[in-house]
């Protein structure tokens, strides 16, 4: 018989059916017994309550793989309103241990370290589920609204000969004897892209090799990488991520409503136009509002960050902020400095919910720019010739961004460890499962 | 002013519009030229007269970045039956040298090596660009028809703590004084994630240290994987490929027909369900046919895979040819064996016109099995433990398979040489750009 989802037990009232699933709970009383079954689309109640049915049921534990013949039939007092009767039960792969927590209550109860050892099982909790689901749809909402608009999807190399940025913080590989690189971004191939495709995205893993421990930080994660030509400046750019944005929340707020409700996600207060701050006005504020003078600091700090989105909550209702305009020392060689005033750079960071969700700006686009940008920090020019072959040959003014997936997905779900929006991460001292 | 893509011309006959892109070619006839602007959508030709707009031309070289104000003229001797009249030009990037060689015929006439130097530049030649959107379309179709039929995208990590399927062919890496490996499938991870979604896919990078140089190997390419649960056996998984390539040819039938025509594609004899032959019998035909005795062979050469090809395309007027039943000896541990005869796997390669393009099969499910099947292969269980979980708590039957992107345009367009159909490959030799 065709086995059909859980989900889907209201349209076969009164038929013979099969479910098949996992057993999620099972509970005893006297002669029956409620049986819970899980499958990738919810949970369905079965009434156990013959002899010999319950019977298989005792050799065999909660998350065993069950197929199950039976007659849908409409109970109001069943969680879904619909239940099994008369159910005939083959066992498809049967469990003999006791699993190492319970993955059938609403909320999971367990150390967020037990949980990443035990990955394999726990992400088949309900909102594990709904957790991981939210992060695909993200990645849906982001290429939908991209390749909408003109972009076309690109696949770089993670193996590179030199480090994308600077020496610092990139692993090293063995390839045939000679040292490479695991790509810290596609900046360069993004970049040169734009050269053939004028608008380009990847959606790809990136590595870091840094060498401490945050909550907010992975040494591998995706990065949801845009870049476009043709740009007046960053503020182009800016525009197409504020857009982007609000297509990828509304993709979920329209497919994943289930999934939303399930990890009591809080959608973001976000206004057509994301509020917009100068680096120099940022530090103005905080020293007007919190009494801090942080004027001669390059970068801001956490908690500026968190002070700068109090700010916009409040004076804009908006949890996105773009502080932009960062002094230009503290941005990688290919930033575009502000043309009226090269100290700062043609860039910007995208706050969400007081944590920098995205980086971005405009990128120099000028061979003899990149060699004097190269020059001024003492790099030299021939690793990076492959790349610089692309302004060599004429590129437009461009910019483009890098999102990080389970970032976005950690301030959506309001959870604080990336760690929770990772299907398995990888950090100092964590490299399985 | 807005500017306009080259293919909307059309559209804008007597305007006043604005164009940018590459200066594609520049053929100068006396007192006039004209001009070829090369822009994501086409190709735009401008009509160049006055001195003073003939003298900026004087400076600058072929792929100088213009942008170009003028009138929009329906012209039917211009290549595309429009023109711009009385242009304006701004030099946004002037290029000084000249290209490594030219990119503004129809057919790029360049040795690979030379090319694969200059990707950053080349991979704007129209052909170029046609190759790498139908690559762009070929994930977009493949997602769009798992979407579509319940499969949820996942991201699995790159770096992991033991070689996925065995100790052979893997990049090893430092990761903070510990030894790490790229992953060389995600094998493990989309069997795992199968217990949470069911059905699952990922687009991602893969890593094989393989130390030889072909034309059909890369070191790194895009695997695009499947796996779903609650299969029958391989045959399940077979017909899901079959479909899924079936809607991954339409996608570019009806969103690429301009690419398809300027690569000269033919696109493949795809018939509903593909032809399939079991190992044993697909031998015998070897045999029949060409009056090889291949029957104490454990695999199917080049030439053998070509032959049963031929014998496809005659007989059932397909590309596509499954061939099923392979010896156990040469599939991975966690290889479903038939249940009728163990010594052949419910597994199976798909041939495309004559080359393999995918393996896959049905997988182990109960726990047991795998323990034995590490046994036979004097595997330990200990790295796997991680991997082993899922199969300990509960797995359906399963099974899935892994696609070749860069292969599958190289199929698909005839040439011969993966290098051809990779943004920027990397082999034994080649780690840049």
């Amino acid at each position: 018989m065709e086995r059909i989802y859980a989900r889907h037990l209201p349209s076969h009232v009164g038929e013979e059916i099969r479910i098949a699933g996992w057993m999620h709970n099972l509970r005893r009383l006297g002669k029956f017994a409620f049986l819970l079954l899980r499958d990738a689309s919810g949970i369905a109640q079965v009434i156990v309550d013959s002899p010999d049915q319950l019977k298989i049921l005792n050799d065999v534990q909660d998350e065993s793989v069950l197929a199950i013949d039976g007659k849908v039939v409409a109970e109001k007092n069943a969680p879904s309103g619909f239940e099994i009767h008369n159910p005939r039960i083959t066992v498809l792969s049967p469990v003999n241990e006791v699993v190492p927590f319970p993955i059938n209550k609403s909320v999971l109860n367990v150390n967020l370290d037990t949980f990443l050892d035990n990955a394999s099982f726990g992400l088949r909790h309900p909102q594990k589920q709904a957790t991981f689901r939210l992060s695909a749809a993200l990645m849906k909402g982001f290429r939908a609204y991209l390749s909408n608009n003109g972009f076309i999807e690109i696949t770089s190399p993670k193996i590179v000969e030199s480090a994308t940025e600077s020496g610092a913080n990139v692993f090293k590989l063995d390839y045939f004897g000679r040292n490479a690189y695991l790509a810290q971004s596609p900046q360069f191939y993004k970049q040169i892209m734009v050269g053939v495709f004028e608008r380009v995205f990847e959606v790809a893993p990136v590595f870091r090799a840094e060498p401490h421990s945050t909550t907010r930080h992975l040494n591998e994660y995706v990065s949801l990488d845009v870049e476009l030509g043709f740009v007046k400046d960053h503020t182009t750019v800016m525009a197409l991520l504020g857009e982007l944005i609000g297509a990828m929340l509304t993709h979920l707020s329209e497919h994943c409503s289930r999934e939303l409700s399930l990890v009591e996600a809080k959608m973001p207060q976000a206004p057509d136009t994301f509020p917009s701050i100068y680096f120099p006005d940022a530090q103005t504020l905080i020293l007007e509002r919190h009494g801090e003078d942080c004027s001669n600091e390059p970068d801001l700090t956490p908690q500026h960050e968190r002070w700068l989105a109090d700010w916009a909550l409040e004076t804009y209702k908006s949890d996105f902020l773009f502080v932009t305009g960062y002094p230009m020392s503290k941005r990688p060689f290919y930033t575009h400095p502000n043309p009226a005033d090269p100290r700062y750079a043609n860039g910007f960071d995208l706050l969400f919910r007081g944590l920098e969700l995205v980086t971005g700006g405009q990128r120099l686009h000028r061979y003899e720019d990149y060699e004097r940008a190269l020059r001024e920090r003492n790099l030299p020019l021939e690793p990076f010739a492959g790349y610089l072959q692309a302004f060599k040959f004429g590129m437009p003014p461009h910019g483009g961004f890098a999102i990080g997936l389970e970032r976005f997905l950690m301030q959506l779900l309001g959870t604080h460890n990336l760690r929770e929006t990772t299907l398995f991460p990888r950090d100092m001292n964590r490299l399985s499962p």
